[in-house]
């Protein structure tokens, strides 16, 4: 079951069927969220999803999730159904808790490898959202500091020869940097033909992206760079319509 | 074996034993490579420490830590003697790959709220660093951030009710905010009797501070409020004083 719109100010927090299954709270253009979504959804856990109007926020937001952010697990299957937040805390909690289809290595040192990547990703993010959000006002440095980052990605693709991070299948450290992998293709509604991804220099990179987007899990969340670039038009003039697609 | 000062540029790298030893890239003042020696000296795992000074970096820096930050561990037991990076990292790869005194919660839902509040108290540091480094310039608000950010730290070790967070002995919670606990002695040094912890609103935090102190691991890298104090004036003006200690 999922909240069809984001609710708001004044809404209630909705009645759930008594199943004990997780319960999301999300906001469907957030990537942080779909983070937690892929991983669910990779592991094939049951969940509800609610969504949530990060603009006029509901009154029982801080109740669920004290800082007032998505994404939110309310874990309804724990006495006293408590929340936990953060993103990677909550995929790792996940990852931990249930046992099917395990998406961090086993191994100490390969587990650390990949949370390293993650952390290092965050570069990679901070550059791209100045373009999304300023386009090429943010300085014409922007899109070079997001491809110098994504050289690191394509040099541990080719270091690993393998489809995905994680091997033949997708694992965290390919979930964990997807939402921002898919916001990409939005470059070309924001700053036209003045991006597109060097097939000499990123040959593994683009082959992942084609892989990752006909994933079971990417695809139950994808949105197309089209979809994603409208959204973040209606961020950029402060009115981002989280209904869009309702 | 520990390099006594900071290695800068033109050095070489030390020549170290060849006994297997973890190598840890620290520099004596730096909270973050605190973490990563408190937990190597809490589980008792034994390691060689290099200092580095990170205003003239050593060249060879990069190559062990490719963002050339602090810590950095070298896994000189494993093949081709990787480097390791990010301190929650490390610190998280020593719990799991030496099994003596776990310092994680076995619970993922109990570890996953511990890491939370690991990752909730980088607004405490940085409210701190803004008093460190600026002084009562920050603002009059940067105490009160401090003060209402450790609000929930004093309230997590009521509900918890044992003398640390981890228990009876610290754990990685303990562990990972004490580096800024131990640091937060040398406001009186630097904002005077403007700053002083309210024994009616964290009794619970006085206490464990108090206990934190007497802990075996604490003690191997602890220093005086004065002399953090002393360093911190030294970055102050642009000039810290590495070495002020050997």
């Amino acid at each position: 079951m999922s909240s069809e719109k984001h609710l708001g100010r004044g809404s209630s927090f909705p009645t759930l069927p008594d199943d004990g299954k997780l319960v999301l709270l999300s906001m469907r253009f957030c990537p942080y969220a779909q983070r937690v979504h892929l991983v669910l959804d990779a592991k094939g856990i049951p969940y509800h999803t609610i969504y949530v109007n990060l603009t006029n926020k509901p009154e029982w937001l801080t109740q669920k999730s004290p800082l007032g952010k998505v994404p939110a697990l309310e874990l309804a299957n724990e006495p006293g159904r408590p929340t936990i937040y953060e993103s990677l805390v909550v995929c790792e909690y996940l990852d931990e808790k249930y046992k099917t289809r395990p998406l961090l290595p086993k191994d100490p040192l390969q587990k650390a490898r990949d949370r390293i990547l993650i952390e290092r990703f965050n570069q990679v993010i901070s550059s791209m959202y100045k373009v999304f959000l300023q386009g090429l006002d943010s300085g014409p440095g922007s899109l070079t500091d997001i491809v110098q980052g994504l050289d690191l990605y394509e040099k541990e693709l080719k270091n690993r020869d393998t489809p995905f991070f994680a091997g033949k299948e997708p694992g965290m450290l390919d979930y964990m940097i997807w939402p921002w992998c898919e916001r990409a293709d939005m470059l070309e509604y924001l700053v036209g033909n003045k991006y597109e991804m060097d097939q000499d220099r990123f040959p593994k990179l683009i082959k992942w992206r084609s892989q990752m987007k006909s994933d079971p899990a990417v695809q139950k969340t994808y949105l197309s760079g089209e979809t994603h670039a409208k959204y973040i038009q209606g961020r950029r003039i402060g009115a981002p319509d989280y209904d869009m697609l309702v």
